[in-house]
């Protein structure tokens, strides 16, 4: 035995993944990078916003002392309170820089929330379609994931959220915009879970947490904005990142909120804190949080993926496919004319063409096509998407 | 109940701790910072390397696209290359990028290879006294951590190591030079570890894993070099980060190394790699990955750490202080003239001199004296030291 058991199956289990990943790096060793379009990562391919370049620079060209150094696990007061302001320019409760954790990306972020709240064996209800890593964070801290279905629309299914809380739920994650749906919760379905989930918590004796993963809060289209969360209910948690708002994924900086009267106060704070420590975080990238901590009003520029969007739901509906328009992040989620999704991903693969099963996700049936790549990817793909559909 | 039953343990746990900085605080509030001697923190007060401000800048300077993308979640093999070379110039086994897995620090390292191998209950020895933040990062992957005593110099009992040895033995974790004690063990005490480990491993049917957390490598003192066991072992793993060497540890940059010839190498690497995703991390920090990998003959001026550590050493040994000279890091453990290290860690306080009580780091009856800061901070607070020793 080498790795453990638990690893040795994560392993195995990813390996038509892996399969899909390496057919694609064939592909693209065979027919060129250019003719292999690859719809497969959610990997944004624009670049920072120009200020993002600016701050970099000037905050190098100043080499004042401990700018490297430890800073208290939580992350740079000053950030914090660069963030608190920026979440207290909306409608919201108010925030001060305690209430803030800076965290390394969303990733450590829900790491970090789900230590601070969860016991081994307790639940989390997770509404499907999924970003399923969820699977190995909630693994990480013992705890199990409860999948419930979300309508055809993918808007949250409260009955079926109901029905699955046991006294063993502590928590339900949700992830708005979603991925790989795109779909954004809105405000009188987020009141109607906060009354299922204050419902639940008063006949179980014990906060239900409602944890919100929002890392494309600011990639939404058409003018709709995402309802927040800390304005329907208390026991709750924002975790989030830059990654994809200013196109930094690779420099792992986000930052965890709890609610300002969330019960307990004190010691979940404390608790956020000393699970970023201990998990081995220890604290986010220091240069990357002054950085962000004048880039909070930035983002890339938002109409570029709604423009791909446009572009990659007007083709497939003209060829045919079913879909729910994304009403945000870079994902479209459509249903696969045939019903084995990972044969139906194959077939568009033998156009060069790179998607991910729905299955990846938690929605069979479906495929997820990150459309975070050039409009000329988009439209070159498109006459592919066509003829496979024919196919069908 | 709000947070998770074991988080709540830990707050408590650590309350002690936290008066004892929140008296350090109080401390420096009412007699000014500067006349408070703050010796609790490995924190560097060494600058990094003026070579690191220059590629830094050079880095930045630089907008080519993609550089805060996503990368390989084993981190860009550039880097990894430029770590594979730089081991190479020693006399060890020959690596390549693939045995190298770069991470959030060391801390992010060790959680890597922890996952990577330990099933929940398997045990992890490790010889005391030791940086108690192992216990959470056993925790975190539901390992058991068996304490293991030194010998008087603090160089490792292989005897009582092999006592300690069990069925579910999984593996050894190390520190050299340690913290608390600066010991850097030998060529020799190390081939005789991996004979126990060798032995054990055969004996039980498994690998007994030899990992060795090597942050402070780079800071040894007298021409002492830290012996690799990479030459002595095959089943092991070194994890180590810039943060001190560089004096980098807010940016969290760091990485871990298997073994070239460690058994069932294939499944052990796959494993590193998953591990850092879904723990949270994902990757390195991006842009601290491509700095340091311009950096790895760098390091900040040792010879200023060895100036501290000879200045401490010799003041304490004047006023009959009793401990064991350090060969590297920059913590020094000397027993504590009454057996209540706590107790003796107040008196100092007393005198405005803030350590850490040896019980901390699983050594009751000492203290640890982190003289990583100024020369004048030493100075000042030796007659204070003297002082207090007079007292018992």
């Amino acid at each position: 035995m080498s790795v453990s058991e638990k690893i040795r199956v994560s392993i195995e289990k990813s390996s038509w993944i892996r399969k899909m990943f390496e057919e694609g790096g064939k592909r693209k060793a065979k027919y060129g990078a250019e003719n292999v379009f690859d719809f497969s990562l959610g990997n944004p391919n624009l670049e920072p916003p120009p200020k993002f370049n600016q701050i970099l620079q000037k905050l190098v060209a100043d080499t004042a002392s401990g700018q490297h150094a430890y800073m208290p696990n939580a992350g740079f007061v000053e950030t914090r309170q660069a963030v608190a302001d920026y979440l207290n320019t909306f409608n919201m409760p108010k925030f001060t820089p305690d209430e803030i954790v800076m965290t390394v990306g969303a990733g450590g972020a829900l790491n970090v929330v789900l230590k601070t709240v969860l016991n081994p064996g307790e639940e989390v209800i997770i509404p499907k379609p999924y970003f399923v890593e969820y699977n190995f964070y909630l693994d990480n801290h013992q705890a199990v994931p409860r999948l419930v279905s979300t309508k055809p629309d993918f808007s949250l299914d409260c009955d079926a959220i109901s029905e699955a809380m046991t006294e063993k739920t502590r928590a339900i994650l949700i992830d708005s915009p979603n991925n790989p749906t795109g779909n954004v919760y809105g405000e009188e379905e987020l009141k109607e879970l906060a009354g299922v989930l204050s419902h639940f918590s008063e006949k179980f004796g014990q906060p239900i947490y409602l944890i919100s993963d929002e890392p494309y809060r600011r990639i939404t289209y058409d003018g709709i904005t995402v309802p927040s969360i800390f304005n329907v209910y208390n026991e709750s948690f924002v975790v989030t990142s830059f990654s994809k708002d200013l196109s930094l994924p690779g420099e792992r900086i986000g930052y965890a909120a709890a609610h300002p009267d969330i019960s307990d106060k004190g010691m979940i704070l404390a608790g956020m804190v000393l699970c970023n420590r201990v998990l081995g975080y220890v604290n986010a990238p220091a240069l990357m949080q002054r950085a962000v901590s004048h880039l909070l009003e930035e983002s890339v520029d938002i109409s570029i993926y709604q423009k791909r969007r446009d572009m990659l739901c007007d083709g497939l509906a003209s060829f045919g496919y079913d879909f729910v328009k994304p009403q945000g992040a870079f994902y479209l989620f459509p249903k696969t004319p045939i019903e084995d999704d990972v044969a139906f991903v194959g077939a568009l693969q033998e156009e060069n063409i790179l998607t991910v099963p729905g299955s990846g996700f938690g929605g069979p049936g479906h495929f997820r096509i990150a459309y975070c790549v050039s409009d000329e990817t988009i439209e070159k793909a498109l006459p592919g998407f066509e003829r496979v559909m024919k196919k069908y």
